[in-house]
């Protein structure tokens, strides 16, 4: 319990009392925003837009029991003073992860750049619901430009799309829409008065195609897993053989999730093979871009996403490969008019008719959400901003980047690369140890590389060195590699490549 | 096209050229932070978190097609220079709704308090996926602390949930797992494989669940609406006739979604007699609490959630009356574990079983997205600045606003009470004009009434003075009435009640 006479954060007179000891000029002297004002100096010292040092740690580890003491997590009937406030922050910022860090490996995602920070900043501080124009006329019409030029940019005459809260999102997105496509009367009827649908997608897509199975009402067991090759590209002939098996079987196939860049290889589905398929097969080619579609913006890699102007659907995430903070995915579709079908309810309270503007530009009710985040401001700031000169640069540097590194892992004998060289921006190796040089690789053997992942990445996690992710492909009968990805902020140079090699083998040494 | 010597904001040598003319005093003299700066600058002009000046406008309205030529929105080769970028940001600011105007209250959100903005940019800037506790140490306990202290506030032992993108998810979630727990078999089968299932709710519910049942399988007409009492309250006779009628056409009943604070009325259904229903019936009780919600806080309020302990699950907004940017959406529910059960997928390259660190703290899996925004900290950072007294003052505040408006509505001869009083912060009335004050109300003279508000609506956002929203409840045979809410930041003060009547008789004199 706090004394009577100590200063609470939420007494404005007493707020307004607390000396600000940020030099920022006001423009008018009785503004405070005292707090925003130490969140932009803790963004200034921690550098988290402007590349953080590569000598401080990407994490400071400790243990979930152990954080807790650290955090001292509390809500009180009283509050607390600026001073504990202030320390709260400070706190955070020390125990969290630094995706901004140039040696943040870990997910697919990483630093942001100043520039999409500033849009989200603003949108959070605008506080604005993309669902009318009403309330969102700014970001109605801007969110409107930017899915017209990403159609373009994906190759489409015209279409439609929306920003949505995430990949998986999307991905239910394209599910429910074919699902509608090819069964109008399933918005109304629901599942139950339909013959068993059946969708596809190859044994490395993302887990997000069954989440959303199981959400549907398709179920999880109704999505086909279709056979990869050895770079883990879904097989056009064993696409056709599943569905032939599941037309034999009495099931209708609808819809195929076709991945450009899979989550652990980085492999891109030959798109426009399947896009026969889909074609002669009557599917819904939908592909989860997600991590690969910034592919697009490049002149020297988008010959990796041949034949995406056939789809249905595309789910982009510039969230991931391109720094723009969390959440940014565009789901896009070809079929103009189809989103508004399929998902509106015609809610009298917020999309009224007899509006004085034009109503056309309320496009919420093509949404599944009804209070929506404006995801597409920072992207489109970022875009403006630079240009998109520049961000082909960053993204030829990041898939450079991931090349180089393959090379070396292929010419370093501590390490073995699981494919013959990078896809995407993704290079996966295992690390063998010392112990386990010019040995026999048998089954035995393999069991023991299994653990070496998890061991080292401990041990970087501890040092605060460097986050990479492990994982094995089972399905593959690969046991626990390492799963190195690049993106495009900060960006990737050339020796980090070797000094994260280097650091492993530095660490592994004894293993 | 921009000349080649013109100065680009992306080339970091020119970003450094370029002075600053922002005085914040640098700890790292190298370190730029410009555009966040310029962001921070723009909040503390407009006082977007510090109350926006009552003698400004709320909206500065332009047609859709005359803002697009305003806006001059563009993405090309080359970027731009920073005093372009400077402009882009003052353009959206000067045409964004100032939904933190003590004068909006068109939607059911507001203004955003300045610690919970902190909050929210901090988080924006740190760029964490709240995923697993890996990469996501400190917002993981964040986030189960808040959601084991929601539980708790809400009436339950033990229970479990998950910060969602938006209540119409929250709402979803429900829904999966109300049909989860009737069949777990459904994950993996899907509905195809089902007795058709029906779901209740009240005919003022939101349109959310319409939707919901629309995508995962359900249908929109395996939702029955059941009737309301004059106030919009759910009557719970009928709720049972419903279900006895649903079953005797062959259907299995599964789910009841109830409301606290329904989206117009602001209605409370009855929780604690719906609650026996659903016992009765092996129901699983929903209370959509995204609007109502708040008045937990209050212990003058919280009667009107009587019996929510009793719910099986509950999806609060504190994004809508309490101040914290969009999105906030905790969804909570009794049951642990089953989160969990129903929607994991077990991806072997996230969900790592052979990590260091108890990997109970990834609790990434009980959701239906992968990457998930990081909600629940600016939520904790609000309610420990604070303090729940603080919060509470808060809550009481906007009732008692919202109470004073339906007196003065009931006194003033110029308005009409929809109902009897406010319920919850929702107030609905009617402007009755001077040419159709004391005259035959008869069907025509509704007519009439019906065109006043869309007309009255119009001229209040010409002139910017005030956003408040109006609808139709054509089930109850209501024609155009507005739907004045006040949420409880900025805090409503009773002479804003008056203004907005005054303001409305001022500008409908003509009508």
């Amino acid at each position: 319990m706090k004394s009577p006479t100590q200063h609470h954060y939420f007494l404005v007179s007493e707020r307004r009392a607390v000396p600000s000891n940020c030099a920022m000029a006001h423009t008018s002297s009785n503004v405070q925003a005292r707090l925003l004002e130490k969140v932009l100096s803790i963004v200034e010292h921690e550098r988290l837009v402007s590349g953080i040092d590569e000598t401080k740690k990407v994490v400071e580890f400790v243990h979930p029991e152990e954080l807790k003491k650290l955090l001292q997590l509390a809500i009180q009937r009283e509050g607390r003073s600026l001073e504990e406030i202030e320390q709260v922050l400070e706190t955070v910022v020390r125990y969290s992860v630094k995706t901004q860090h140039p040696f943040f490996f870990n997910q697919l995602y990483g630093g942001i750049d100043e520039v999409a920070l500033a849009g989200a900043w603003l949108t959070e501080a605008l506080n604005t619901n993309q669902h009318t124009f009403e309330v969102a006329p700014v970001f109605t019409l801007v969110e409107h430009y930017v899915i017209t030029r990403l159609v373009e940019l994906f190759g489409w005459q015209e279409g439609d799309g929306i920003f949505s809260p995430g990949g998986s999102m999307s991905n239910m997105y394209a599910m429910v829409l074919a699902r509608y496509k090819k069964n109008p009367e399933v918005k109304r009827l629901g599942m139950s008065a339909m013959k068993p649908l059946v969708a596809f997608t190859s044994d490395q897509s993302h887990y997000s195609i069954g989440k959303a199975a199981s959400w549907i009402g398709l179920g999880m067991d109704n999505v086909v897993k279709v056979q990869t090759d050895s770079w883990g590209r879904m097989i056009p002939e064993a696409l056709k053989e599943a569905v032939a098996a599941a037309r034999a079987r009495g099931c209708e196939p609808f819809f195929v999730l076709a991945t450009s860049g899979t989550t652990v290889f980085g492999a891109f589905d030959p798109l426009d093979t399947l896009a026969d398929v889909c074609r002669d097969e009557n599917l819904w080619l939908h592909v989860d871009a997600c991590w690969g579609g910034t592919a697009i913006i490049s002149k020297k890699h988008r010959h990796l996403l041949q034949g995406i102007h056939r789809a249905d659907s595309v789910a982009w995430n510039p969230h991931k490969m391109l720094g723009v903070p969390l959440q940014c995915s565009p789901f896009l579709m070809r079929h103009k008019g189809l989103l508004h079908e399929c998902n509106a309810a015609n809610a009298t309270y917020l999309f009224q008719q007899d509006k004085f503007y034009d109503v056309s530009y309320d496009t919420g009710d093509k949404s599944i959400q009804c209070g929506r985040k404006v995801d597409a401001f920072k992207l489109y700031f970022l875009l403006t901003c630079h240009g998109m000169d520049e961000m082909e640069r960053r993204v030829d540097a990041a898939f450079k980047a991931a090349e180089y590194l393959a090379t070396q892992v292929a010419q370093r004998s501590e390490f073995r690369p699981v494919l013959g060289a990078a896809q995407g921006t993704n290079t996966c190796f295992w690390y063998i140890p010392p112990s386990l040089r010019q040995q026999q690789e048998n089954a035995e053997w393999w069991q023991k590389v299994a653990k070496v992942a998890p061991r080292l990445k401990e041990r970087l996690v501890r040092a605060g060195s460097f986050l990479v992710g492990y994982q094995p492909v089972p399905e593959k009968g690969l046991v626990n590699f390492f799963r190195m990805v690049n993106t495009c902020y900060p960006e990737p140079q050339l020796r980090h490549m070797d000094r994260l090699l280097d650091e492993m083998d530095s660490l592994g040494a004894d293993l």
